[in-house]
């Protein structure tokens, strides 16, 4: 048996925790083969591979990143792809594939399944919204490094009577700012989910310094003010082009900013926290998790049971059909914001 | 209404967590009073209560122990402890407890209970050997300190050919040995549920420097060895106290570490991480589950929802009775325990 | 005696220690009283004062910012400012001052001191670019942080053939970029002190990719590109300030990864640290070397050596004129420079 | 040119740091050759040697231990064995040496540089206990593992009232003690150079408790009581042998810990760091300070400047006789040690 392992997305720590687990069972347990294809998809698809054997995973479980390389390569969107990767995998001799990646890359795992192609899949989302598992490895790393910067800055905020703002990952959904907002005692947590009222923001903020405290705001990349007759509240205006057709504000977290500078009068500043939340080393629970997805991923391959992906469950590894690693977003629903909303102001 | 709240037995990163946020939600939407009881069953039983109300919660998200303090007391092994304990709730006008401890404290908070005081309990073990929740708060910080030690010990077993033995906590459980084990990337993980074979322990050790790399084995302090015909294998005699009382070979780290040694004829050090695994900031998980328990918690109190423990079932928090959280332990399974021997040797 | 303590300008980790290690010692060794004044000069100047004794320094070692809080409020900008400092700390019986910041706070030192108040000062900078003294405390922290990271920033530039550009602080000195750079291992760093060629940067750059490997790119916020007959080279603008008067392109940082981008076709991406810096518990060797320059101004107090500062000299901390604190900056030569330069590409 | 370099002695955060910087420079500015000895002196020795060259260093300068292995090998202990070093360098073609080590290393280097071998020295001590520079890699990551340990202590030792003990590295130097107790807030240091009076720890400890608060006492591994008419006032006697030659009582951590129980009642638990102190990834300070003994090696070496050893000075690396590597030994002076006593009790 000869197993193809690939890595696709956006990088996430606890890939090469999956790739050192599927590999080390793989030859260990059930004395499989492996090839590594570089770069997610592009690989298979243009037949570029790597060595991938115990000595190639030796040292890689606390790095970040994917040794094997990632991209958002979509075979589909090529002319002749699919026919491409099938001739690829058949001239490697592979047997079956493990695809580690989020939405994009097990979309066109689960295609491909549907295609005659064996291929388990492992998810990876580091803002944990996928609907079928509790939690995704490389969530936990994000949400601590976000929570020690806040920790960081409390200091400032009361040195300074400072609003600071901290933006965090997570376009569509808010779990990283929820969590990182409620490990770090932020004074108002905004989410994707819950379009916030800036007035009501303020309301916290002023609210906070009346208690002689700072404030500190942590809001999603994707939070957005609430609409009310097509107007969101804001003065301050995103997403105008500048003459080089740059964005002239950059995201939320600086235009939230100004314009609680604007309307409080207090000094605030944003802090982007940006690429270091999704880079180095992993948490020992993502470490965990990652690990514990490799192992059981190459069980399934061990076991035929193609078309499947992991999932965590309690404290369970439990296969699911991998259409669900592209379906409905796992969202915060208001139950969830509302314990965060009790250390609001 | 007035609630006391305590905190029990050995410390605990998150206890302070949990304590801000049943009273931050106790004031702020129920608005309750707070007293805060001194040393666990200590402080009711003689009515040492220290001022707690939302000043004296601030800032202590992040840090460990607990401002309440801490003790092992029993009042059920002091001559009229539970009527000094009714008798002083009466005087300060107490109407619930807020429990939060390990066995022995909720022990104590159960008979209560059936004696008639309104008791709720938040579940407290840093082993995380509790059935009733998936986790307990502490833990992941203690598995967090114990593979960032593995991580660098790693680098001096490389360079020095040596065996690195790390004793972790656990004296009837497993777990912090087996996550941050498979974390760190150990060779060997020891666990209680498991009595080793000394023999296949050396074995592992010889296969790892055959393949020229140098072994960490981690080991939980209430591993033992496999017994057979009433011998466990080891030359080493623990156990036996020296002319001072004292007992002369530490514990199994330092006593497995020689052993290895006498054995391989390689070098091995033991690393004995005590204390520092229980002590300092809580990761976000512990911050967020520890807060979470908190918030249901006062929760319980509000609904007269007594004789109840929080605990955690995938990401939900529920109520569970008491009673479960001094019922049977939670020990790592064959199952989990095959998870990390993929990686032995 | 009577001592007042204040603290001025950006917070720095380490101000705690410094005042903990002035009152500590002073309690202790030499029985003074001590009086804290709020938020810098302005505390002096409006009479604004806090307790400060050993309960109030206890615990506040490992901690960021400063009990006393900071202003920028300079009493030479004040109509009748340097009387109404006389008269405050004549009516609250001060004999002496301590004075804890950076060229402005100390500035006005001096001039006070000039005038008969009895100061003595400790230099705060966290860019560390002051002459009189091998190291300031707080600049250790920043460049740690920002070290790990670049640590972090690594995985996702390999992982993803991206260009990552981490601002960090240094407006007039390079301090911070020259050691973060070293220690992180950045393939190019750009400091005040050596206008860049916007030409080269890209082509170490494109050097970097050629050995398939991403590169990294150090910047501080104050490096600034060559001009050559008025042209610094680059296309996007800087500076121009957008409809609502803020500055459309953000930092050097942004500025530079999207040129970046536009000339070499590669992604480019800007990480900018900001705050995150400057705030936390501080590393052990801005502790200890905040603890000793307390420890030594409380002697020079007890000396009646007015007047001066402290200031690190190898591993001896000596005393220099006040004035020193705010003479001519410490800038990066263009030797220390090249050892960064052996690294480039 | 061609340049072996080796490490030899107890590895050290920065090994790595200083092998990249010196193979960089060497290959990019000077265009020299390599040759890796592995095993410290075993090396040059035997004639093992490994491959070193750009690719060898690529990204090691994050990675404690070393990759070019250690021993404690003595070649004058060998017969023939300085014969045997200049055959295999000959053979080899080696034209200098580049060692990186402590005294035992560099009093190999020192001889053999006497015998007409071109050695440069980069001196190694985790205990920062060399005269000839005002500080060495690797001390700056085990005073912050070490006082990280203490902030996590004192939440357990408040939240108990227990006294805890850490024993930190430091045979005949309190360096690690110092700094690390100081910047931890011990409440008691005991270093070798200062013999120390159990009854006075005892006196600080309850001094300790009276005021509330629980005692964390700092000691180097090489502490000891100070001696009266041959008694050292320790009711326990260390250094005897079990039934099986292991010494009864661990080191002077463990001993202190029941001493102290035993004479004040008061419990106290012992935290032996251990070999977490020196591995896994240096410091900005050290990874700094490495990359420049590193950079400041090869120019001695292009310089012809052989017989000599870097030092730090202030913020200048400088060069000394390579004889100084291995003279008398650097200890904490009176002065230094009454700067920590200020905090005592």
């Amino acid at each position: 048996m000869r197993v193809g392992v690939l890595t696709g997305g956006g990088d996430c720590p606890g890939l090469n925790a999956v790739i050192r687990a599927v590999v080390r069972k793989g030859v260990g347990e059930y004395g499989y083969d492996f090839v590594g294809f570089r770069d997610g998809w592009k690989g298979p698809l243009e037949g570029v591979t790597t060595e991938l054997g115990v000595p190639q995973v030796r040292g890689i479980l606390p790095r970040g990143g994917t040794v094997l390389g990632s991209s958002r390569t979509n075979p589909f969107k090529v002319e002749g792809g699919v026919e491409r990767i099938k001739a690829n995998l058949a001239d490697l001799g592979v047997d079956a594939l493990v695809a580690i990646g989020g939405e994009d890359t097990l979309g066109v795992a689960t295609k491909l399944g549907d295609l005659g192609v064996n291929v388990v899949g492992v998810p990876k989302t580091i803002d944990n919204d996928l609907n079928a598992t509790d939690f995704t490895f490389g969530f936990d790393t994000a949400v601590n490094i976000a929570m020690e910067a806040i920790d960081r800055l409390h200091t400032t905020a009361e040195s300074h009577h400072r609003v600071l703002v901290v933006e965090v990952m997570g376009r569509h959904a808010g779990w990283i700012a929820l969590h990182a907002g409620m490990a770090g005692g932020a004074n108002v947590v905004l989410i994707p989910e819950q379009p916030f009222d800036i007035e009501q923001v303020c309301a916290h903020v002023e609210a906070r310094f009346e208690k002689q405290y700072a404030p500190i705001i942590v809001v999603s990349e994707g939070a957005v003010p609430r609409e009310t007759e097509g107007e969101d509240g804001m003065t301050l205006v995103s997403g105008e082009k500048d003459a080089f057709g740059h964005v002239r504000l950059g995201g939320i977290g600086d235009r939230l900013a100004r314009e609680i500078e604007d309307r409080t009068g207090k000094e605030a500043r944003a802090v982007v926290l940006g690429h270091v939340q999704r880079g180095g080393t992993p948490t020992a629970f993502d470490r965990w998790l990652a690990t514990r997805f490799g192992l059981h991923a190459i069980d399934a391959v061990h076991d035929g049971d193609f078309g499947t992906m992991m999932a965590l469950r309690g404290t369970d590894i439990v296969r699911v059909p991998l259409i669900e690693g592209t379906g409905e977003l796992k969202l915060v629903n208001p139950a969830q914001y509302a314990e965060a909303e009790v250390f609001f102001g």
